[in-house]
């Protein structure tokens, strides 16, 4: 369900890795003695001399033969499928199903009925190079899950990507958008935020197209001459306001399970608020065309040959949209191998199964992978072997129309999970490039190690290696010096887009999401050419970087299965958040002074004095001043937590990187001290006006939607210019600090220090 | 014939103007006691109250009646009215005729010839909407002049804007242009530059067209609808290689008078090694749509509906050109009007007269404000005034094909120039908005003063109060601090593209080019649709900022006329080459610490390890690291400078600004001393390798064409890493500057001084 962020401009900021710049001796793994890391080098190879990437291939046309979105026959015999080779490959395997609210269209009617009768299309055609594009049997249509139903006449207007601000510029030019149908096009935030923040300012209905500048010719050749949007494409997908809460949008905080209390239609409020359409650029075409009134400023411009207007009208737009509300079943795949000595700690590994129609690349190429890892795993235990602490693979099912079956497992099973969950590993789509992570940064050093290790296919250097070189040649200067001079490559924070955020954010679960990305090619996101023919020609031809994906996110199942205690460490977190810390305050500052500026030109009448009088300009008006803030909790938790970090892990080292080891008891109760780290970074009533959010580092931006926003409350406090929330929300941030502070303190002198007597 | 920078982008950077941000009690004018002040203001109103817009357009509308290119029938009457008119107004007027070299097309042929055929149209079409589109007799077609007879078949390369780091990122795609024709956008350099770079690495042919994204559709509705070019529209131009030398290319540093030795064609460094031709965008998109090879890089793209490939092919090119090399007369308009008391100190005004075609905008627009203002001055001799200097009116020929007119007859008349002006003043095609002015620094307070006076006919507060606030709303960060605190708003330094260049960049006389733009609409620039009817639409319609360009030049005529002393002022002159040698400095540093970076970059292998194994990739090669330089002579002598520069003008001070005046006698002892001041600025060698450039603060960019390079010796040495001539260079400038200091002394010393015993 995430965007694929195939742009080389999307990789330069906030991903991973690490090599130090020259080669060292054979490294010591993260948690691991010297001997015990010889032994789990050997264990590796075994692993890794079983992956096959002909049955990634075998797997992927059989899973994308038929669309297999949530309710579909096909999501039902895939589920079966992959259950039985789970099974197959000695998992204890069961299907666990939720019954989610998902609706589907009964009618879809856009026409332009002035100046020009006009009729949008609304479908993909069927391409003779594209096999499965022609199994219309169970298609869905081009539409956006959980839009409501609704029959409105209206002016069109142009509104961008539909992101706040460009409400601030359209309302600078004079143009309003109430009662108006609006336009956006895809881009710059989750295309839920665009009908959110439309309804916001009175809009009536909105229309998503794909602008071919942003994902289409201007991108590249079109499908099937090239990999990119072609002029009927259109992107499917979710409208429902996530960053309010994820999962099923009837049950916030309970499962879907049978006889579960659900909100009535008109109560739920992340609906939308307006009826919601995505069209592709064929169809968008004649609507922009009739558009009159001012030019768009110039970053508005997409790739259409034509001017761009901000209208509104004279376009007139007629959008009728019916939904079936129905109650489907979700088909969650959950297979277990029991950890032999430590099985309550879990190490879970998820992707989703479900697609929007065939989801080659979205999500099936990360979920055969993952197919392949517990394969390998299978194989081994055969063989004897035996994880220390429990695996769990899964295989979510309705995760694009909003990470519902995901999101219904942990809300069903939180309690077991707060108990027994250790790290939760995550992928989906992925294709051929650069190693990419995100995730909690007190798992960025070890994932590092990873990253040494695992060998890019087509370059024969390692993966972190290989990005590094990214990052040092097309990185911004920030990331450029990172990559010079750091030991370890950064990590991203998480926000939303995939099934990671019910663990890591609603349960504070250590969290990371892993894929290759870079130099696949775009387009067929969310559309019916997301097929097996566009994966093997564009995506990940000779299932390579599947190897490769299923290597990292198998390293990281078995080194976390594997290592003494927990691979948790805190050095390079607390220096992420200082970072966070240090940018909230800036950003305080910089609002500040941009709106000491604003009102200063506004007192002094400069936007009247520069406007051109034969243009419409409504003056800004003045804004409300920046107080300053104190900040000054963060730095001091920050001290505190770095402090317990240095000495809890300076004990450790000397108890489990030497031979002097600690006992199995010892280390069982480090494990569930550290695994109460990332959970005292939750706090139980969530983020202001979105409880259901609880990381106090992490969280999708209520006006971003996938975008992170990293120390949420006191980020958009500022943003949302709510100045009473930045000092409650910060010392809320710091306590929680604070936390985990005496949480190290507590493992260092109750375990280490008593172990040693 | 400078291309006109209505983007707002354009404005922000470099351009003019002052005003205090509290109002204060009527001011002095720089020069003038306030007893003088006062009949200043009285002689400047009535100057203002002559000012008919009514005649502007009459004119206007008289001289673009019919194509008036230079050696056209209308171009000679156009001549013979202006000069005319002058005559009426009371002006010792000559047409002064030089004989210069100059082409028109015989054969212009421009085909695809595989993968399919297609002959470009090379036509713009008439519009009903536009009267004189149907004037075809005489009409220039569109073409580039000066490029050289050709006949070529060659496979099309996409070269961007064909500038030198365009092709850097082709050679690390692995595209050749060697043998090849192609085919760059307009834009980002001078026209010219873009054949010179293209044969520089082996081009056989160059084709330039008008972007959509640039110039047409992308920016606002195309003409007749709107103001833009629409997809016949060309763009016509010199494309000699101007930053070499200015003026008739066959007879460089000598005037093409009857009996000069030319240059025989084959010998002329100036003409172009390639055939070129321009087209529209119509005929632009098939051959860019039959492109294909490496996908163009992002900021390449244009606004085609099209995948921007680079080539090299499939598509093959013919280009067939054949140029009629004759030599025309061009007709200078050379107008005096007597000074009283100093007739021997000159300030000219000149604007061109030729056009391509029609030139309503370019150049009529400027030249029929010059018009305004010498009928008013006329106005006023005739009832008795006259100036206490020599004012020449002049209005050049041959302007569009290279600075023909203005560039012969400073050649031919540079000894006396040489002696008697003291300041230029250029204007060019000019529209509605916002003042821009470009110049000599040392002018840089005087015309402040003015942009002071000056009214904004739309919001009726001073010109330079709104120019400045649109520099704070619009302005980078650093051009917004300056518009916040600086007493007076910077004017640019000049390139290339208008008259001035002869005066300013030959023979180191101080400079103003003067404007208005920024809201009226552009697209018709050399082109056919550059007519009354667009202008009247787009341009200025009621020829408000026709009047306002009369005002300010006309004060800047009046007051330099009539102030006790030239109005040179040093103080900002000193902190702008400041500002320049910082600047140099830094791209010095920068460029050094760029090369140590790409070159470890390319020892540790990064290029490739980063590289896409399924693109053609050239890794880049180690560059030559940079030195450091010795760039002590220039603060050494700019603080020397700045004391000189004090010391004079606080004795200048005490002397005029109050009632104790100087007599009559010093005044002018002081003139004749600070007329040097500009000369003294150039050197007798000019720039290495273009000795026709010979200021040393200001010069067009050798590889900008237009664009200026400040401190051009030291600054190109720099960038086109000739690491030996750098400190050369830097001693040059810094002897030019201790020349001005010694100036400045023996002004104070000898005049000054002696005058107050």
């Amino acid at each position: 369900m995430n965007f694929p962020l195939r742009s080389v401009r999307f990789l330069a900021c906030g991903l991973i890795l690490s090599i130090p710049v020259v080669a060292a001796p054979p490294e010591p793994i993260f948690g691991f003695s010297p001997a015990a890391a010889e032994r789990q080098r050997a264990l590796e190879r075994k692993f890794d001399a079983q992956l096959d990437p002909a049955l990634l291939s075998e797997w992927m046309k059989r899973l994308a033969a038929k669309p297999n979105h949530v309710g579909s026959t096909h999501v039902k015999e895939n589920a079966d499928f992959i259950a039985a080779q789970f099974r197959s490959w000695g998992f204890e395997t069961e299907i666990e199903t939720f019954q989610v609210l998902f609706p589907t269209p009964k009618k879809r009617i856009l026409r332009m009925v002035h100046p020009e009768a006009f009729q949008a299309r609304l479908e993909e055609p069927a391409l003779p190079e594209d096999s499965s594009s022609s199994l219309r049997a169970e298609m869905l249509p081009t539409y956006n899950a959980y839009s409501v139903d609704g029959d409105v006449t209206a002016p069109l207007v142009y509104v961008n990507y539909g992101v706040p601000k460009d409400y601030e510029i359209l309302q600078q030019k004079g143009v309003d958008v109430k009662g108006k149908i609006v336009i956006a096009r895809y881009g710059a935030s989750w295309r839920g935020i665009k009908p959110k923040v439309a309804a916001e300012h009175g809009a009536v209905g909105c229309i998503i197209y794909s602008d071919p500048r942003d994902d289409g010719y201007v991108q590249g050749d079109v499908y099937p001459k090239g990999a990119w949007r072609n002029e009927h494409g259109a992107q499917r997908g979710s409208v429902a306001d996530m960053p309010l809460y994820a999962g099923d949008p009837s049950t916030p905080f309970a499962g879907s399970v049978a006889g579960v209390k659900r909100l009535p239609l008109k109560e739920i409020p992340t609906l939308t608020k307006i009826p919601v359409l995505p069209i592709s650029y064929a169809d968008a075409l004649p609507l922009l065309k009739a558009l009159e009134g001012p030019v768009a400023p110039d970053e508005w411009r997409g790739g259409l040959p034509i001017t761009y207007h901000l209208g509104p009208g004279p376009a007139q737009i007629h959008l009728h949209l019916e939904f079936d509300w129905k109650i489907v079943p979700a088909f969650n795949v959950v297979a277990r191998l029991r950890g032999q000595e430590r099985p309550d700690q879990w190490i879970i590994r998820g992707n989703h199964h479900d697609a929007w129609v065939f989801g080659a690349e979205d999500p099936l190429s990360g979920l055969v992978a993952l197919m392949a890892e517990a394969r390998s795993i299978g194989l081994l235990a055969k063989e004897g072997w035996a994880p220390k602490r429990t695996l769990i693979f899964t295989a979510w099912d309705a995760e694009e129309p909003g990470l519902l079956g995901s999101s219904e497992w942990v809300e069903t099973h939180a309690r077991e999970l707060r108990e027994h969950a250790a790290i939760y590993i995550n992928s989906d789509n992925s294709g051929r490039g650069f190693l990419r992570v995100g995730g909690s940064h007190t798992l960025e050093k070890w994932i590092n190690g990873i990253a040494r290790d695992v060998i890019d296919p087509q370059r024969g250097i390692p993966v972190g290696e290989r990005l590094r070189a990214f990052r040092l040649i097309n990185g911004a200067a920030e990331d450029r010096r990172d990559a010079q001079s750091r030991a370890d490559l950064r990590i991203g924070a998480l926000g939303s887009g995939s099934d990671y955020t019910p663990f890591l954010q609603h349960l504070g679960i250590a969290s990371l999401d892993i894929r290759y990305q870079g130099e696949n090619r775009g387009g067929s996101y969310h559309s019916i050419y997301d097929s097996f023919d566009h994966y093997v020609r564009f995506g990940d031809p000779g299932f390579q970087y599947g190897i490769a994906l299923a290597k990292t996110a198998g390293r990281a199942i078995l080194r976390s299965a594997e290592a003494s205690v927990l691979p948790f460490e805190f050095s390079n977190f607390v220096e992420t958040v200082q970072r966070y810390a240090t940018e909230v305050a800036k950003l305080a500052d910089d609002l500040r002074e941009e709106t000491q500026r604003h009102n200063r030109l506004v007192e002094q009448r400069q936007f009247e004095k520069a406007a051109d009088p034969r243009e419409t300009f409504v003056a800004p008006r003045p804004k409300a001043p920046v107080p300053h803030f104190n900040f000054s909790p963060l730095p001091n938790a920050l001290d505190r937590l770095e402090t317990a970090a240095r000495q809890f892990q300076s004990a450790l080292q000397m108890r489990i990187q030497t031979e002097w080891q600690l006992d199995s008891k010892a280390e069982a109760k480090l494990d569930h001290l550290l695994k109460q780290i990332e959970p005292a970074l939750t706090s139980d009533e969530g983020l202001p006006r979105r409880p259901w959010y609880r990381h106090l580092i992490y969280a999708p931006g209520a006006y971003t939607g996938y975008g992170v926003k990293t120390l949420p409350g006191i980020r958009e406090a500022i943003e949302e210019r709510r100045w009473e929330e930045v000092e409650p929300q910060t010392v809320r941030v710091a306590q929680a600090l604070e936390r985990c502070a005496q949480i190290l303190d507590r493992a260092r002198t109750d375990v280490l220090a008593s172990a040693r007597e």
